[in-house]
């Protein structure tokens, strides 16, 4: 029999720091809540794999100003938003059938009625896993393409520079400037020798150790020369350094921030001078933009292509799976600003 | 009788953060030397007017990389350069007579020998002050016109936010937003009530006063509905507030960042991630970069036509002229970064 409640993890205490993850000043509490009735063209499903992204911490942050916010903010008391991967138990669509593999947006939600429209059927016989529809040829892989080639405006014989190069975006960058664009040189930052040898062996031509000691000469060398692009997923002190290490009238695509989502303001910005000087051009970007701009169906095919053809790969070393209680889902979301994943970090729901 | 030797001030402690203006270990120092002789098309002038610009300070940065820097630095014992209006005192050239008056560039001296080809002669019939060829219709409205239209692309219509708006660039920049461009509306950032006021007879709908205890409340009301442009000519605290006041998709032109040149590497930018969440554009550039690209002749003659027209009002309080002598070089130089002028900073030494 289908069930009539669920439990969810709320938004408790948005942030302004570090989240809270014990006591009563924790971030995000689970509560039991009614699950509404199915109505017509909806779905009741049942979470399998969540996705996690740096960028649901910006959607909790405390005191936001929802205008300066791409998307709407996760209120207190809301339910936890996230992308994931989940299976029909009972549809009232024509669209989609009981048992169905879907993937879209959801909640921390162990069961949620969604709307048929609002999730997309996963074709289980492309060969292409579920939780990579969260990952590589989903709207990480879209970000990756998305922002190196027409945000960036990266071209065939251009050195990028790539950091988080080992994360779910940075690892899609990486093999796309390589693979894709016929990068010159790539060069790849990342967390520890294991994560920099995986994302050498992606297509980078040198990944260097952000952890490392040396990692500053290390990075004034392969960045002799300086270079065209740089592709910022970081944010900090990293960011500061690119900023003395981008050629002249060189572009920074700036994705993310994710070394700055828990701190308090800080952002160690020392060389703003470097964008005058060396008349640099920055570029945020939301990879939503290239849905709006009718964009995403072509470069996700492009990605797909890339798949089929074996220049990119998409495979189980793309993800880290960390099978999850329900109870510890805000945990392994966690590990993503502790360096704990190589390529996409998948909570999985199902074991 | 043509002089033989002059006192110039060469740089004697390039600084790192403040310089010094006292004692051992002063940035400057007054030294004597012998003026070589004048050769075949070079001419021997005596200084009259010096032009006083932020970006000497980036000259003269004690370790600045030279490859990172967009003109040679000035090294230590050299003589600190300068944009200046001088007076033809012995001319070996066909193109310039004996008691012409001339500007280019010169360095902190006395007398100097320069090429013929390296300045040139102001036209005294014109009308238009010698000095206002070191501002408003020289390299400073240059630097005005090209950043805001050019690198920025400022439209009618548009909303543009200036700071450092009672300066030599940013009351260019105020004029040129308002009548050229044809801003809906301008908004001016400056230091003290006086300077506001002066901004606003320029042209701005509003300046508001950087100093007020008030002045952030202010600046989120003036921009209430977030701004188009925002051309920053000052860095640090206040280009890290526009941050959060520049529209989704708006621009931000990076043109110097005067409240940082003597700092020690802290910016105070918390808000970097504003770039990523809101898609700004930010460009960096440099006036120079408008005449490798062949548009400052014609840039320059819109500023003049301006000037005729009627629209532009570069007179008596578009510069802040401070009799200086020779000794006191330095420290009306400095004057720049406390705030002591009202548009172009002008040492004259005629006096």
């Amino acid at each position: 029999m289908a069930p009539t409640q669920t439990r969810e993890w709320i938004v408790a205490n948005p942030p302004k720091g570090e989240p809270v993850y014990e006591g009563e000043n924790a971030t995000f509490k689970i509560k039991t809540v009614d699950l509404p009735e199915v109505g017509d063209n909806q779905v009741l499903v049942k979470t399998l794999y969540l996705s996690n992204d740096p960028a649901q911490r910006g959607w909790i942050q405390a005191g936001i100003d929802p205008e300066r916010l791409y998307t709407a903010p996760v209120l207190k008391n809301e339910a936890m938003r996230c992308f994931a991967v989940s299976q029909v138990v009972k549809s009232k669509s024509d669209q989609l059938k009981d048992g169905q593999i879907v993937y879209g947006q959801s909640t921390w939600t162990e069961y949620a009625v969604l709307d048929a429209s609002a999730v997309r059927p996963i074709d289980e016989k492309s060969g292409i896993k579920a939780t990579h529809y969260l990952g590589g040829v989903g709207a990480t892989g879209l970000t990756a393409y998305y922002g190196l080639v027409d945000v960036g405006g990266a071209k065939e014989g251009e050195t990028v520079v790539v950091s988080g190069a080992a994360g779910a975006t940075g690892s899609m960058v990486v093999q796309i400037a390589k693979h894709l664009v016929g990068a010159k040189r790539v060069i790849g930052i990342a967390g520890g020798e294991k994560k920099c040898r995986w994302v050498e062996s992606l297509g980078a031509d040198v990944c260097i150790d952000y952890k490392a000691p040396d990692f500053k000469e290390q990075l004034l060398k392969v960045t002799e020369g300086f270079v065209d692009v740089y592709f910022d997923n970081v944010g900090g002190e990293i960011l500061d350094l690119m900023l003395t290490r981008v050629k002249r009238f060189g572009r920074i695509i700036a994705c993310g921030a994710v070394s700055t989502y828990n701190s308090l303001g800080e952002t160690g910005i020392k060389n703003w001078f470097e964008i005058v000087a060396n008349r640099l051009e920055i570029r945020g970007f939301i990879v939503t933009d290239a849905f709006t701009a009718g964009k995403a169906p072509g470069y996700i095919g492009k990605i797909v292509e890339g798949v089929k053809a074996g220049k990119l790969k998409i495979g189980a070393d793309s993800e880290t799976v960390v099978p999850t209680k329900f109870e510890d889902i805000p945990k392994t979301w966690n590990s993503l600003f502790t360096g704990g994943n190589q390529g996409k970090l998948i909570t999985d729901l199902t074991a």
